[in-house]
């Protein structure tokens, strides 16, 4: 018997949801709508995705996404389809016509959503998962315990080479662990790739050597998969210990032919995730979408951050951070770490780490440092302070009274 | 002055629309939330993204999207940015990043669509474009005027490579244009790629050589870049005609490590092309996607079909297909072969043909060849004896008096 893939979906109907169910498992492996020659018995046995669970979640009066066969009323469900893994044998890219190809366009739904995948063994066999991790990134950034305190080059756009190295010194100076390219940088005329990487280098390069400490800078490589690979061994040559890759730019066959060559972590970058997401009923749940990557090699996931400056409630930011703690397998359980952002600062750090469970992410602010009303140094230490609090259980207000960083942060806050 | 990158998006929003474009515009160049050192007045004019336009289409009372900022109503409008060419370059996979990324999650918006892309023409010099396209398929498969008749394999996935060989005669008999691999069937145990190739290819080449027509067949070979490189070259060699990859599986720099690398004609599929479409307020137009493959290298792109199968109403797929015709450049104009599938028979070839206004297309039909009532050659010819009456500007009741396997197809399709 070959092992079963399996996913889970939320879907909408208006018509019976078992029947809906069907059509989905039909459309998605060896279902015809017109009986053909050759769909015989034993094809349907060896091939057919098969309906695991159905459990009802109720009705609605109005479809939530138009197209839709008319119906009275719309039945809500929760729907676990399997397939065998013969179909398309343990390949992730493949994988993703199988569980979420042309069903969304299904006549049968007014609503369908990827809620979760699990695989069988043989996939933690063909992919590498993360080469770093969550203790690689520890070890290369030499920050054993609690987050590391990150942050991203900004204005996102617009720095030439020597003005973004100027700001790294600045923030290697702050002391901070982690910087990050932003998603709109990544080789235009006015910052070319090789110009920033070698002028940011020679500025970490110095401050390692002066202080021991090497900060981790995610150099964003997004691009073709050659010029990755490329770019890649230009950073590792020149001592970086990061790259990043914005994931739905380059796909999933893109970010393998990176992440097979590459020796050091990546970080990996969601912009265009709300396209993904937005509408409740349609598209991709986090852990869904994450375990493709996670799988994939990614070290670093984003997942935006409590009260953040765009529309993701803190749940849904709290479920996802979650759901990258999940193993994906026993043996290789592919856990990245985790990257808090958007609208961060001192505020955020005892929530987050009560919700998470442990301190294991990179915490990344901008404002919440460049905009610290004693300057980014104390914008790094504002941040620490309230990690150090909320670690050691102590309440941020009383931490605040002899940590003078944290009290002028909490105190910007509140204004 | 660097040219600009123009992109057109439909927004609906609780603010007032000029300030939320405004947000959108500094959100994706370099706008920050909080004001940084070094964002001058001289960096704003060289890197920031401009309205270019927008015209205000009414309101509506609730918004389409959860997780926006609360408002009393919501305003729509249609929006047009720019972007100066230097803050990217003429690379396609960044500009992702740069009309695609972060926005769609920001709080200003309750809904968000991007609709359309304008490139300079540094894009078209940077990037292949269809390396066959129209001209180019024609004269592979020999098919010198009217669309090339096509067909998928069904059951989507079960078959060995063998039976897949099997049906394949009996379609080339049938007098099939194309045939093309269901997007389920890669590489799987029951049938994998290198076996179905060659058993395929065998049938294809000795009905060429008896015939002098050579079917073309549309490989799926999605996979990694490397893989989709040698399977490629497999097909090649064994004299094949054309490759097929699942593009939202692959993304964009899969893709283009396949097209830089590949001589024959690329099929482009979509599956999964729901998700990022279906909810009329979120996500692509498909005139805007199907740009980037365009210039990425697809030959052949998917619009699904009139009266098709799943949720797309008829507008819509004539929109996409006809998007697919606007040249996107003068010197490089990018059109692909459009394909029609998805419920297709002898019934739509005439209204497709007025709408299209031409019979550069790749129309692929499955019960519509394979349940025809005499058999698939009838089938095949049904729908040849449709298109011939459409060009020929004579109804298809009249052309079906002494065109008996027409006749057949509408009387059965009339039951």
């Amino acid at each position: 018997m070959s092992p079963r893939i399996e996913a889970d979906y939320l879907i909408e109907t208006p018509v019976d949801p078992r029947r809906a169910a069907e059509a989905m498992a039909g459309e998605q492996s060896s279902g015809t709508f017109v009986k053909v020659p050759g769909e015989t018995p034993e094809l349907r046995e060896r091939c057919a995705a098969r309906i695991e669970a159905l459990e009802l979640l109720g009705t609605v009066d109005a479809p939530a996404l138009p197209g839709g066969a008319p119906g009275e009323a719309y039945a809500r469900a929760r729907v676990t389809l399997s397939w065998p893994l013969d179909n398309t044998g343990p390949d992730l890219v493949n994988l993703m016509a199988t569980v979420s190809g042309n069903l969304f366009e299904l006549r049968q739904f007014t609503g369908l959503r990827i809620l979760d995948i699990r695989l069988p063994d043989a996939f933690a066999t063909a992919y590498p998962g993360p080469k770093h991790g969550i203790s690689g990134t520890r070890d290369l950034s030499g920050v054993a315990n609690g987050p590391l305190i990150g942050t991203i080059i900004k204005p996102s756009v617009g720095f030439e080479a020597d003005q973004t190295a100027e700001l790294v010194a600045t923030l290697a100076a702050a002391g901070i662990d982690f910087i990050k390219d932003d998603e709109l940088q990544a080789d235009g005329r006015v910052c070319p790739f090789e110009d920033r990487a070698r002028a940011v280098m020679r500025v970490i390069n110095d401050h390692a050597e002066r202080t021991g400490k090497k900060v981790m800078y995610a150099f964003n490589l997004t691009g073709e998969v050659d010029q990755m690979r490329r770019r890649h061994d230009l950073i590792r040559d020149l001592g970086g210990t990061c790259v990043m890759v914005s994931l739905n730019s380059v796909g999933l066959s893109g970010f393998l032919g990176l992440s097979r060559h590459s020796d050091l972590p990546i970080h990996a970058h969601r912009n265009g995730w709300g396209y993904l997401s937005r509408a409740p009923m349609l598209g991709w749940d986090y852990a869904a979408w994450s375990r493709f990557w996670r799988l994939a090699g990614a070290d670093h996931m984003h997942v935006n951050g409590l009260r953040n400056k765009f529309s993701e409630p803190d749940d849904s930011v709290m479920v996802s951070a979650k759901s990258l703690l999940q193993p994906m397998f026993a043996d290789k359980p592919c856990i990245p770490m985790p990257v808090f952002s958007s609208g961060q600062s001192a505020v955020q750090p005892p929530e987050t780490f009560r919700r998470l469970g442990n301190a294991d992410c990179i915490y990344a602010a901008g404002g919440g440092i460049m905009a610290h009303p004693d300057g980014p140094p104390s914008g790094v230490q504002s941040l620490r302070d309230a990690w150090d609090a909320a670690i050691a259980g102590i309440p941020a207000d009383t931490y605040a009274k002899d940590h003078p960083a944290l009290a002028a942060a909490l105190g910007q806050s509140r204004k």
